[in-house]
């Protein structure tokens, strides 16, 4: 988005004076109210200003932030969200790193009775598989991470916050869940989908390409 | 972004009697040209309607495209690259597996005389290590998808085409590269730097971020 000479303009008045009315500016420029209206009006939308009632305007330092901030905000996890892969704790390492290759994930979660109890990565695959382990005797419950430290997100939450956690926690992927009480009545976590980098990237393309 | 209900009412009627005039929108609204002028700066702006001279305004089908569009594209790979690690092909697997871990990375790339000539990923070298080999006598070269298989990227283009590289090869990470002749006057290639899904998730959170 390229802004106007004008309206580059009004920016670097309203940052030297704010708080500035509508007169004031108009009247620096030697223009109607009328005509900067337009201008005042796309500054506002773009977040690059912010007007204030019977004070005036001033800068946010955050153009394009408000338009941005909505549109991320707006997609949610179930909107870009992927199918999960599963393995049991109790299936051969080696057995899961197949199963791995067959379903094309980076990450396997874990289940217990339909409740999310672990998540293994290539990572962890990874550095069983040199470590001279016979990866056909040591069960995936050896090596994955285990609840509570796995980061998760429900459906409902922006696909924004699922791509902070990621980067935040340095995890390839995250469980999309729901809560559900078990029969002791203790939270427990259902999973039902997934949000990967790879989910991330393919929303940042399909943003670019106007979708 | 929330349109006025009176900017959703231009778009409808853009919508049913386009090409539409600013002068026959006003009098269909009851209102002065004047007064339109903002709400259609917006809406222009924003990439809703597009103004054609002389014939008047249509509906473009695609809002915040524009804006979006353009704030994406003008993000260069240069922008957001990261510090690529390198191994050469006669470093053996188990080595380089180690090399993988201790920089981070998900991809390493493999160089010959400072030129490009190979890429292994996380799940190559996976696939390796269960596969019974002996990782402590297997070069890397053996194993890498080698040039000219290999999708790259220059510095000045834009994140977006990097992303859309990443997702439609399916592959993690992408070399930035610059060209070069070699002595024989052949087309070669220096890696100046990296951009992975974990670059273009970082980037999706900063713009969320309004940064």
């Amino acid at each position: 988005m390229k802004l106007s000479p004008r309206q580059e303009e009004i920016i670097k008045l309203v940052k030297e004076g704010q708080p500035i009315t509508s007169e004031a500016l108009a009247s620096k420029l030697g223009v109607t109210r009328a005509a900067l209206r337009p201008d005042l009006a796309v500054l506002t939308m773009i977040g690059a200003l912010d007007a204030r009632p019977k004070v005036g305007y001033v800068y946010t330092e955050k153009p394009m932030n408000n338009l941005l901030y909505d549109y991320i905000t707006n997609i949610k996890v179930k909107d870009i969200m992927s199918k999960p892969a599963f393995v049991n704790e109790e299936t051969m390492v080696y057995d899961a790193i197949v199963n791995l290759f067959l379903t094309d994930v980076g990450t396997l979660f874990v289940e217990s009775d339909g409740f999310l109890i672990g998540a293994v990565s290539r990572k962890d695959f990874l550095k069983i598989a040199i470590g001279g382990t016979d990866i056909h005797k040591v069960p995936v419950g050896v090596i994955m991470t285990r609840m509570p430290n796995i980061i998760f997100i429900s459906k409902e939450e922006s696909a924004y916050t699922a791509a902070k956690k990621i980067i935040e926690h340095e995890i390839d992927s995250i469980p999309v869940v729901e809560k559900v009480l078990d029969e002791e009545q203790k939270d427990q976590y259902k999973i039902i989908g997934k949000i990967s980098k790879t989910n991330i990237t393919k929303l940042f393309v399909k943003m670019g390409n106007g979708q």
